[in-house]
């Protein structure tokens, strides 16, 4: 189901040919290739791949990239990192753990903001080679992201951060998102929850996809205990979302005792609609988010969710690029970090919510 | 007071001469150097003029600064902008306006990041220079800050936003923070608070600087009134300054009732300190903020503050740079837009304090 490179049929296509298809021709990664053919860097490799690239090279009319060639002659000491939404604070901790790590080494680091408009990640991505940038941290790729291979043509330095580009061109540092959703469900279902819905993420990337996926195969593990999923989609993850898809989920899904959203924009989204309808959490509907960002233990109620490690994320991915930058070989191509629970005030035992129900009555 | 540009004394020391310099002897704008001295440019003056600054440009024996020369012979479509923390919510709506603004005319926006480390801001500048952008707009300016001269020699369109540069060089975009300051004094006192803190922010940036300024006189104005006020000063606008100022403010000041803090951060601040040590808000101290960063509608109680038109400062801020890179006339130097108050749930009347303290004692 994952497409692991563009399926370009090269010898047919007047497109030019990449450097991914004189790896796959060749049947190494694509960063030997770029070594191969670097006359600094080929003494990092064989003599025989050298001349098993270059007959590949030869074959198939291979030329280096324009955007590529010329452009990092000398170092910039820059390094280009973009996010999907300033707004979201999940970002800022990322983003400053990837500054104060390159800072270290005397790099500056520029950031663009897609704000999820379709385009505008690959018009930063070529102006940031353009001018030079020497690594690439990106945090908004999609899955199967066909920007991946503009990285690697340009052989810029390139990881996937927070989001996983699910490329084998690339690495990424991610958390373990399927498992957090498993955690969410446990927790609600060990607080008497059986109809729990989720509140999903957008699915063309690998947060939004693993969560959902997470959430629906440990509802589906619970089946024998009774647990009953239902899930509606948010388009973005976004606060105006979250109360789009709350509502919605309460239409569709008036017997549903606890939400489970995809992040936490989405929870604070769905905490909208519920206060505006008069709807208690946590004694009417629990709710849990996801990633821990700021002021989650300031607002009401406070809100328990899973705490993504964001500076972690940033040191990792950080580390990896100082080491493609360097032409350090890396131990792994994927690292999966893990998620925990922070348990606040937004979970209620379904028996406790029935006593007050019944006081209620009473009163 | 204000220092208009650096003291610098031409002739005696070996520095290089600036444009600047070059404005004062002619008595002009440093604009007017420039398009002087651009071949391109100079029909927009008259021969007199041209006469004047070439002149005085070979008395001076005044060169070009390097970083400006052949950088930007051919657009980049690229502008930078600058903040000072990421993760304080009010940036990301200024940035998002001056991306979208500039969006609408093909160019990309690269966002630099200070989180307020001394030295960043000065990197930022030189790299967004030699990397080819056209513009910057800079939300991170000292008052007076040396960095303005920077900018202006590099002769690269640049305008202040947010925080105000408080420099005749370049023109600004802000909130006006001392009237936000009376608006939250004169909301204090018409709800009987007398005994009124200020939780002041950094003095040299000029929102730290206005805000504090701006609550010192509303007080005085009702001094009549009995109204007397008490500050502590907070190093940066965050949500840990918030909390030591707050200790410190409620250590040294025990009586006061209600706190204006200078910005939304050190508010929540400030809010987690009086959580913690179980002092309720509003009804034993009311909290204003300043800013209306996202989220504090949610927090707990939802925050009376001020509402800073962030979305509006980007968009001037992008018109103006527009204007400056297509060098186009523009009307005004200095743009202040109009704050406005937010009433939400943080404020409680006096009255109604020393009302519930006594059905608290009578219980």
């Amino acid at each position: 189901m994952v497409r692991k490179t563009p399926s370009k049929t090269v010898p047919e296509r007047a497109a030019r040919v990449t450097i991914i298809d004189v790896a796959k021709r060749a049947g190494v990664h694509w960063s030997t290739v770029s070594r191969a053919l670097n006359p600094e860097k080929r003494h990092l490799i064989s003599p025989e791949m050298i001349e098993r690239v270059e007959t590949c090279v030869r074959e198939m009319g291979y030329r280096a990239n324009a955007l590529a060639s010329g452009l990092r002659t000398q170092r910039s000491h820059t390094i280009g990192v973009i996010v999907s939404h300033l707004g979201d604070p999940v970002h800022p901790p990322i983003v400053r753990a990837i500054e104060d790590c390159f800072a270290e080494i005397g790099y500056v680091t520029i950031v663009g903001n897609t704000d999820n408009y379709p385009g505008r990640q690959g018009a930063l991505i070529e102006r940031f080679i353009r001018q030079g940038v020497e690594g690439l941290a990106i945090a908004t790729f999609a899955r199967n992201d066909p920007d991946v291979d503009v990285c690697v043509e340009a052989n810029i330095p390139t990881v996937s951060v927070f989001r996983a580009a699910e490329s084998e061109l690339i690495p990424s540092v991610r958390v373990d998102d399927t498992r957090a959703m498993e955690i969410v469900v446990a927790h609600l279902a060990d607080h008497g929850h059986r109809r729990i819905a989720h509140i999903a993420g957008p699915q063309n990337v690998s947060t939004g996809y693993h969560r959902y996926r997470g959430f629906r195969r440990a509802c589906r593990a619970r089946a024998g205990d009774g647990v009953s999923p239902s899930v509606v989609f948010a388009a973005e993850f976004t606060v105006e979302d979250g109360e789009t898809a709350c509502a919605q989920l309460l239409r569709e899904h008036p017997d549903i005792t606890a939400i489970s959203a995809a992040n936490d924009m989405l929870a604070v989204g769905a905490l909208r609609h519920l206060r505006a309808n008069q709807i208690r959490c946590p004694s009417q509907i629990s709710l849990v988010g996801m990633n821990n960002m700021q002021f989650m233990d300031a607002i009401a109620p406070a809100l328990t969710t899973i705490h993504t490690p964001t500076a972690d994320l940033g040191i990792q991915a950080a580390k990896l690029l100082i080491a493609m930058i360097n032409d350090t070989p890396i131990e792994t191509n994927r690292i999966v970090l893990t998620p925990e629970l922070v348990v606040r005030d937004s979970v209620a035992r379904i028996r406790s919510v029935a006593r007050s129900d019944a006081d209620l009555a009473a009163s």
